[in-house]
């Protein structure tokens, strides 16, 4: 056995190209240098951040990556438009697509075929082949104009999105050859502009937020015939003191852990904490700031919170999830943007834009263990993320 | 801007070595080949399966794959003892370690620094560094001879695992240099043989299957001195015939879907389901067989069920989580062993041993789209478990 293990090994050495292999791909975190419009990569195994950058991708203001499920290739949409490919091997721009002259949000479909990007101009939905980056589909918003944002992948290899203008919710087939609209869902027309989505990581919810408004619209996807429901994020109990101006809420950023889900309210100083069974109201829990991102950690034991306001966008705190209460303050680096977990919880992800930094910290001590040096970090994006519904 | 990508695209070609890059590393799936103690590697992507086939890993009877985070290694630990590493983009064998001469079970630990081996004899643990497989620590269990199963990674980088004959779980600190056993659980003494165990995964409950008892053993690891508590899996309503012989049950099949646990009871036709929450029984599934698998897919609305006993083991049953029935028979090949859904649910995969095939199965539709011949297929690995707890 050791001997055939040992030819085997020497076939390697002479037949292999390790030279080109620097890392896996799979501890690979692509990291959005904003104001330079490029994308950086970091290996959170290695501790390395690569010399090399990937621009050419266009304006980079909110833009997501999604990536394909073979970890051939990460997807980026751009404000301007374009739609890009990076091979996440060489890490070189590989295709590109201009898909609408503003898009806003994108996804894969769960087969790994398609990918569909929402467009505030012109509204619509553009869906092409994630191969060949080839026209499939123009869905543009009929009879008037509308923005279209929220755009996720849903079981049953579907997509959803959400008119802004237009108040309703899209369920798009991905499974038929056409690409039909499948579900129309209205929604209430007296409540603000919906102006983002998101959906729960098991893919059955669907959440619309609606500007200036205490209530998001819910869709129970499993349901033959969906209905919008409004739900209440008030508090029956406290009064929470609410800052102006408000800023938009990123709906990514709600965190459901065992039975509840955990969304951080922009203009106060709390998270509310809802029942994921009925989407009742649970409790407020009181923060720091305002907080801006809650994100669970993979064991769904703490939810990690970052602030806005220069006050408080250094810092993280920890909520433990079964006293509902925050167990730990940390502070990282100034204007934190965004938090991701490994995959297995190990470690988190921040990058501090205005101290041009990206950490990883020790999910468990809580000591930053490793950080690098970025221009104007915004976005970080594991290719894990090729493995999540709705990501 | 496509100026620049063109010349990018033509940089890349130039430069590139796409030639050694036959599909993503994010798709592949390896099958072991158990009479042939090899392993096959088919891409669901591709919908192709590789002419080559990794031999030399040793006796493969219930041998289980782990994987790095950075998707550089898969790691086989087989029967005869020998820990083998892959490198999962050449998919040649790269290194070995004689950890034992009965190895049962594996893990890597959340930081993907450390491999420990569960192992029948000696009875023990063996711990290994993951990037040079040298021997960092062995774990005997003291003072008698005891089997050692049910290994798996935990939050805060530790390892679980249980003494068969020493009736103990030990919690293992990996994130100590000389990993102490940070925590010894005892079990009920009164109770039959711990055989295996499994972790949720949320990575918060540890659960312990005995011998030919109708309860397991439940350690809540949140706790700070956690005890086993017995849960029951009998159904207090009806009576479900009960055969002889009774096999042994896969602890590793058990489906956590919502607030619920779904387990196959080996030996009645029936699933149990308790309450995530409290453990407390819900209600029985009565099914077509003795249920050997409960897989729930990634979006948790459904689990799929598979047999034991060739008159049932071709067949899959789908369970409504909803409804909590089943709502389809699905006739595949003989003797159905492993089953594994693609991460975001779009597909089924399932080896059949008898009939010498992987399948693809649409998760939606439910038809068969492609099936590959193999020898003796049992166990399924996607490299994706990289990225899950106690897998």
């Amino acid at each position: 056995m050791r001997i055939l293990a040992a030819l085997l090994s020497f076939c390697f050495v002479l037949g292999g190209d390790l030279s080109a292999w620097a890392g896996g791909i799979g501890s690979r975190v692509f990291v959005v240098e904003r104001s330079l419009e490029r994308v950086a990569v970091y290996d959170f195994v290695e501790r390395k951040l690569r010399d090399q950058r990937i621009g050419g991708l266009g304006n980079l203001q909110h833009a997501t990556m999604t990536f394909s499920p073979d970890l051939k290739y990460g997807y980026v949409s751009a404000r301007s438009g374009q739609l890009s490919r990076i091979n996440l091997e060489t890490l070189k721009l590989e295709g590109t697509y201009q898909a609408s002259e503003n898009s806003i949000d994108i996804a894969i479909s769960q087969d790994g075929r398609f990918i569909a990007t929402a467009e505030y101009k012109p509204g619509g939905v553009t869906i092409v082949d994630a191969k060949s980056l080839e026209l499939l589909k123009r869905l543009p918003v009929p009879g008037q104009a509308s923005r279209v944002t929220g755009m996720v992948d849903a079981p049953g290899n579907r997509f959803i999105c959400v008119q802004m203008e237009g108040r309703e919710v899209w369920v798009i087939d991905a499974s038929k050859p056409d690409f039909p609209i499948e579900k129309r869902i209205w929604l209430d027309s007296r409540v603000g502009l919906p102006y983002d989505a998101m959906i729960t990581p098991d893919g059955r919810y669907y959440i619309v937020g609606h500007l200036g408004q205490p209530e998001v619209s819910l869709i129970d996807l499993s349901q033959e015939n969906p209905k919008a429901v409004l739900i209440s994020l008030l508090d029956p109990k406290e009064e929470f003191d609410r800052a102006n101006p408000i800023k938009l809420p990123h709906m990514a950023s709600w965190a459901v852990a065992g039975n509840h889900v955990f969304i951080p309210l922009v203009g106060e100083k709390r998270l509310v904490v809802l029942d994921r069974t009925d989407w009742s109201f649970v409790q407020s829990i009181p923060v720091k700031g305002h907080p801006v991102y809650a994100v669970r950690s993979p064991s769904e034991q703490e939810i990690w919170v970052s602030f806005s306001g220069e006050e408080d966008d250094s810092f993280v705190q920890v909520i433990d999830v079964k006293s509902m209460a925050v167990t730990e303050t940390l502070e990282i680096g100034g204007r934190i943007y965004h938090m991701d977990f490994t995959p297995r919880g190990a470690f988190m992800l921040i990058s501090a834009n205005r101290a041009n930094k990206l950490f990883l910290v020790n999910a468990t001590t809580h000591a930053i263990e490793d950080q690098v040096e970025l221009e104007s970090p915004s976005g970080v994006f594991g290719v894990w993320r090729a493995f999540r519904i709705g990501l």
